[in-house]
């Protein structure tokens, strides 16, 4: 711990001109804390984390890594049928490296924020001998009532999946976005029984669902479409059990499932994929039922 | 990235398992967020972070490690007046890091929050390359009736200090006690019209606060009662550069301050150490006055 002077005077300096004002926050970055308008009701809140090397290579456009750290958080909340309200950002640096590190991924945060109404009104920097670590909380309020949850699926619910999976490491990862338009869509029909976000894989995220609803789930394999990315001839167990999908699995009663589907109309599709069944975990892949096995993607 | 598993799963496991219900709370850790009641009026929101070999060294107790990065952050709402809501944090760990290095920070976290209400809602770990980064994020709601800001200042203010300065490097800094009960005490007797914590020295977050305020201030060095920590003999100027007190300022108004200083009772002292002047940064030492070198102390 040395008096040395690291450049985030003027790093906070640019922070400060460069913001765009929003009417919810009365007072941006430059305090103790930012100040904003409460929410009404309920307070939905998120964080995750990116770091160098595990959730992206050393090298990555900073404006990319930003928008990452910020993307995932959104999907969260698009997970808890939440709107975003605001978000933070803390990031830490490698020592020596320049300011424009921290602008660029400012920037990433900054404009994936704007284009899904989520100002960035705080945080803080540091160096460190490490790689570059974004943190992000967001805080959201419910787009329905309430948010949804994990655990209210229930026997008989049918299972959606916005888009597609798979192949999202060749580079979706940086780029996906967030489904809080599809989210939106989805409530207005009257929220879902239980939602997740793809985050660890589609089957171990199922499982997921499926575990917080006290209920198991049959996968329909062959319905679940994947993605390009995932590249022609591509093993469609391998794709359930990729990371980084970031597309949400929804359950609703049939007869939501009926309203829905004939009346979706995008942005991206929505798919029928399978059932929430009374226990166990099936995978139904080429006419063939099968215990699923829930792997799934983790950063090492 | 490859597909390893990290041991996620026994902590995220151990995490649900071990927390406390709070009526704020309505869904804690495990879903894609944490659902909570808002707080009437205005969100106060704070981010710090805390990383290995630049804000403790590699070593330290993850207990003292987790309480630090919560405990700036509980700073920042003391200095903006604002009670905390709840926080949430994320994790970066050394690859290979034992599940008991992320159980200690969270429990630092947790023991430091139920001293002052504040539940860990939520967060997100990674490992990565590099050693343990800790973030923070804090929500709060204004003790008072709003925030109090770094730009309410005003000339002729007095300036106060709870606590003593210096020698926080030698332990201190990753036990500092937040000053949110002497913010609610000042507050009780009407709101400061500026308020800061020295997170980077007296100095430098005083002139922080009279920039902010469009004033300049006067120091009255004489009268800045020094930690113990400082040592004997301990040079003033030196304490006032050092960083990581976490003392709060505050600027009131004469009338004001003459009312605190008549019932002022802790817990900690309370010392007028100078004033809001018209402009400049003045420091009275030895019955000198100088201008002030705001000098602050920065991690390397």
């Amino acid at each position: 711990m040395q008096a040395m002077r690291y450049d985030e005077d003027a790093f906070h300096s640019w922070l400060a001109r460069s913001g765009t004002p929003h009417p919810r926050v009365r007072v941006p970055i430059g305090d103790d804390g930012a100040v904003l308008s409460a929410p009404p009701g309920e307070l939905v809140v998120a964080a995750d984390l990116v770091a160098e090397g595990t959730h992206f290579t050393s090298g990555t456009d900073p404006r990319l890594v930003g928008r990452k750290a910020l993307a995932r958080n959104l999907s969260d909340l698009a997970a808890m049928a939440a709107d975003p309200w605001c978000a933070v950002a803390t990031l830490a640096l490698p020592r020596g490296a320049p300011t424009g590190l921290a602008r660029g991924i400012t920037e990433g945060i900054r404009e994936l924020g704007a284009a899904f109404d989520c100002p960035l009104v705080g945080g803080d920097t540091g160096t460190h001998g490490g790689g570059v670590v974004v943190s992000v909380t967001v805080i959201g309020t419910p787009h329905g009532e309430r948010p949804v949850l994990r655990s209210g699926g229930r026997e008989g619910d049918v299972l959606v999946l916005t888009g597609a999976v798979g192949g999202s490491g060749r580079g979706r990862h940086l780029r996906f976005t967030p489904r809080l338009l599809e989210m939106r869509r989805l409530v207005a029909f009257g929220p879902p029984t239980a939602m997740i976000d793809i985050s660890d894989g589609l089957l171990l995220d199922l499982a997921r669902l499926a575990d917080a609803s006290g209920v198991g789930f049959e996968l329909e394999g062959d319905r679940v479409p994947l993605h390009a990315d995932a590249g022609p001839g591509a093993d469609p167990e391998a794709a359930f059990s990729e990371g980084e999908d970031f597309e949400l699995v929804a359950a609703l009663a049939p007869e939501a499932w009926a309203r829905v589907e004939a009346a979706w109309d995008g942005p991206v599709p929505l798919t029928r994929i399978g059932t929430l069944v009374h226990e166990g975990r099936w995978l139904r892949l080429r006419g063939e039922r099968r215990p699923a096995r829930a792997r799934g993607f983790r950063h090492a």
